[in-house]
């Protein structure tokens, strides 16, 4: 169990190092007979493309997809969808002098005690490139979420200590994509780009949070006990690059809560659906959609990589000096955004289909 | 994939419903070989069950844990160990009254959503009654981790507004244990405990934090992509009863900060092992851990039931006033810090195991 | 991944060792809502149960299956169904001998090799007594085909040098059962019971083979490519002890036939549905169901226990010589029939409801 | 579970179709650090290879393999290790005529009813091309075996009414792979090819059987109960297009057998190991190896496709004639014989890292 595969009947099995030949994936158990859109997996790429902005790394990829398989004229087969993107702006003589050295806050020490061998170009399998094959997997789920009216839609709600007031009713895509840092609120957005373009020159870095909301969910979605909705949300979000935290509805604020004031008491609409008054349960209730909006927060540590120099030690525990020489970002969160939604599309398209077996 | 399994070799498989006849599970893939201390399974027992103080429900379960499998002559055989606990004190005739009714908050109106037909008692298998088989599971587990010393110690860290003040090098099983909140920090055990009889006067609830450190673990568990040890420990915690956040190491807070505050030097220590001079990163680096202590949060929400009338729907989409009946802690987490420690002894103990794979 | 578990939505993880407390099993993934017939469970419980006939073991087990969870005034809530079996009837004493021995063609040193202890008594887990929870879980798949009008029917075929003949288009459960050798072809019923009661006497065992036929399975169910229905067949059947071989359809047969003789003409019937004019593909055509009669057989090896003296070693690698005392079967077939009925009906059951999901 | 996934710790999952752009893999799980012997791989997909002798298909395809991920510096680095293997021979206007067409034993109507939409170009995904990327999948698993001294050999033991006479004991790859039909029978052989060309000339094809023998397995590899070695291989047999059965050591001959003679008794050989002094138990026990020679069959139905003229019937259920015009082999086992040692060392390699955790 290599830790490759997320799902459980909507699987994807990403590959791929940095800097090697290609990254990519297989996504298993897509359903037969769907149309693809191919311009939707092309707008979420280039939404996660490193260069896309002046706050962005300068590395500069096409990430363009090849789809090998699982789609013939135009609609999936119900067969494995195999697809590849070349690596091709890779500068690992950038990394020679990396070989050695353990980054501070990178993944280069704890693969090396775990492998023995590693491809430290580019940080190799622990890059943050690997979520490319997750942004095309995940455009697939969305393709067959949208069948089902469910939309998801994630924005920048924090970066480093400025915070985004958003209305959870209002929000919508063009607000997030109105400017480079995704962030719909507009005088928030502002000065979320200054603080980065600020940190940038200092050559620092900071983190960030990024909020999502889940629409049109039905209710009944979720497995009762180890695969809650919540669990396998909280999952899917912290296998993601730099992330250190997960919570929904209420979410860290519920811990200081009473009772009385957290409950979502329940009533019927003006169609006779049931519907809870207020959302503190995020939408899902003992683990299992309630059919109410989804939301959770998502906290994203500061990039690692940074210009300032650095001290560390080698594999020959040798105390060294590190000044950082890749491209990176200043505040990874603005292009994280597709990757949040991409690892929700294939969590909630992955129990709509576990779903269907719950009952005769 | 009905979600009642939990861990890839070390795998635990969950039954029963809070008035059946029984509870239990199986826990599969525990390596051959191992002495029992069966007095280990008892304490933890007894540290999650109902009725074991003045602040938890009045609900008294002996929960007598019957073995029916996998170990022979004291020692495991590598086979699957089974194991149930009787149902005893269910006073089903308390639920009559909701057989119909969705209580705000609680699992009745997603999991009839979903099955169409459930066992409304004492919740049926939504009730955190399950976890006591996680409890006999994750002390197998506990077992297991001691023969590579690893260590893991949980606490009550907040109750509602009332957070302690812990020092992590300091902490020990002696000081949690000293007080029924379990929390550390005799002072604000004392004000939590005030605070609970206090809530539980009122008929209302608490929610709180509970905080998990691991001590000993080797470099090297967690796997690269999808099943990183944070992503495994976040969704093991998402998956008990009214958790309703994770983070781990700087946590939520990292968003606010700078890389260059943020990152943890390398150095080597006086026994020539490379560690880091800071831990922000909570033991874990690019998803595998790098030898030092792991930490993170677990948020509860308050407890849904509650003493006061609440407005709800029924079955039939009638309004109607709750006044609810069955016995209930106004706070859980003091009994919830073994369910924390089970899960997370669940989680390393099945990375250890996989780990065993990783090279040649 | 230590292999007690069978299945992929459906899935029975079995546990318990011979003379331990119990055996039993968690059926996980059956959907809610279905009428449990516990008379069925009882049926194929007898038809299992050792001490039925005069050419079955003495060893005298009721087999009374006690459920624990997943099922709520009669119908199945969709939460695992937790079920044991009490081991009553275990002279333990009679393996005291044993305890250091290597039975010939048991599985005592290839456990030993494997797991360093063992549960030495009645053969542990590698008893056939495991079968029991295969047989409970089985009858309750059976429940679930029976919903779409699938039957599966086996049947006794050979025993040592004894054919049946058998008409698959006339052959019923009445005809199967009408002897204790569960073979429908009455004269070599007889034969084949004549054959068992001289080898009993001899102290002697025999092989055998069982035929199974599956009518009214849907076209479609089945995986494209590695788990094609004949594959989880095939392996479900050599998951039951004694097992030796296994084939489909035209089977080992097919080796020696040209294509212009085994190929199945495709053609419409009168209700103009697309048959086959033959059915040499056993109803399976790249490994998924084509809507016509499945059917395989199965082979087994005789019973390992006789009552002559047998040459072999002991832990300690010296010679000696094994007199058993154990009760044992002199041919097992008739009892393995329901649990080759069984093992084909969790497969089906699992893959039906792995179907649901193939096609938007 | 779209079955696309082969084993549980080593996991081969495979993509692509026949005619589509390419085909090929993603094995997870390999340990990291192991030489990567790249012309091991050639030589597997060499003897698999269409058009490499006078008795197989005209398609000639390069079957190139490229290697996108997973080995850096010529070692494995533990990560996913994806390959592909492109489509270049494909002569799609050769199935035109068959879009609409079932053509007899083939997988079009069942796939059909399954999915709804199909890529019948060849075959699509049903076709036997999927197994070009289980021969370099098995390559990889041949190499981690050869590290733990296991040896691998497969040969043709029948065609059509031909069979072998071989010798266990003696026989070697070299005598395989002196002839074209892969049977290490000189006389024998002859005959085969004979036959083969014969029915070539006829348009017609045959069935035939491979026999595996696997040397140098240490004892202990295996599951108990569902996951028996016999069980896997059986599996891992079976999902090979074409398969019609299956069976090891003794096999369907033992269910003519006596108990008395058929068990293996057990002694020590000079070097002191316990050994059995015959093996028609084919070095399982139990479901896990003894160290004995593990040793199976496989039977392989005639190639469906014909040149004779068939009836069928076409998607609007009107009868057809059928003239096939597709490149086929008139018989399959000789390229079949890597697959069939693929599949093998897939299973075993995938038992050898299963069992690092049966004991402490």
């Amino acid at each position: 169990m290599a830790g490759n595969t997320f799902g459980s009947l909507l699987r994807l099995t990403t590959f791929g190092e940095s800097h090697g030949a290609a990254i990519g994936g297989i996504l298993e158990g897509f359903p037969a007979g769907l149309e693809v859109d191919f311009s939707l997996i092309e707008k979420d790429m280039a939404r996660r493309r490193p260069g896309q902005s002046s706050i962005s790394t300068p590395r500069s990829e096409a990430d363009q997809v090849e789809f090998l398989s699982g789609i013939f004229e135009g609609r999936s087969l119900g067969t494995p969808i195999a697809f590849l993107i070349r690596n091709k702006d890779t500068r690992s003589k950038d990394y020679d002098a990396l070989k050695e050295v353990y980054r501070p806050s990178h993944a280069d020490f704890s693969w090396e005690k775990k492998f023995g061998h590693r491809d430290h170009r580019g940080g190799g399998r622990s890059s943050a490139r690997e979520t490319a094959a997750r942004v095309a997997g995940g455009a697939l789920a969305k393709m067959l979420l949208a069948k089902y009216q469910v939309e998801i839609l994630a924005w920048v709600s924090a970066v480093g200590p400025v915070e985004a007031m958003v209305d959870f009713n209002k929000v919508d895509e063009k607000q997030v994509e109105a400017n480079v840092v995704r962030c719909p609120d507009a005088a928030a957005a502002k000065r979320m780009i200054d603080y980065i373009e600020q940190l940038k020159a200092e050559g620092d870095s900071t983190g960030g949070v990024i909020t999502c909301l889940i629409k049109g969910i039905p209710a009944g979605l979720g497995e009762p006990v180890f695969d809650k909705l919540q669990a396998d949300l909280a999952k899917a979000m912290l296998s993601i690059n730099a992330v250190k935290g997960f919570d929904y509805g209420s979410g860290f604020a519920a811990a200081a809560m009473k009772g009385s004031e957290h409950n979502d008491a329940f009533a019927t609409d003006e169609k006779e659906q049931v519907v809870t008054l207020t959302n503190r349960s995020g939408g899902i209730q003992g683990g299992i959609s309630n059919g109410q909006p989804i939301y959770f927060r998502v906290a994203f540590k500061p990039v690692a990589t940074i210009g300032s120099a650095q001290q560390t030690v080698n594999r020959d525990k040798e105390n060294v000096t590190l000044e950082a020489k890749g491209r990176h970002d200043p505040c990874v969160v603005p292009r994280a955004v597709p990757i949040v939604e991409a690892m929700a599309a294939l969590t909630l398209a992955d129990h709509l289909l576990r779903n269907k077996t719950a009952r005769l």
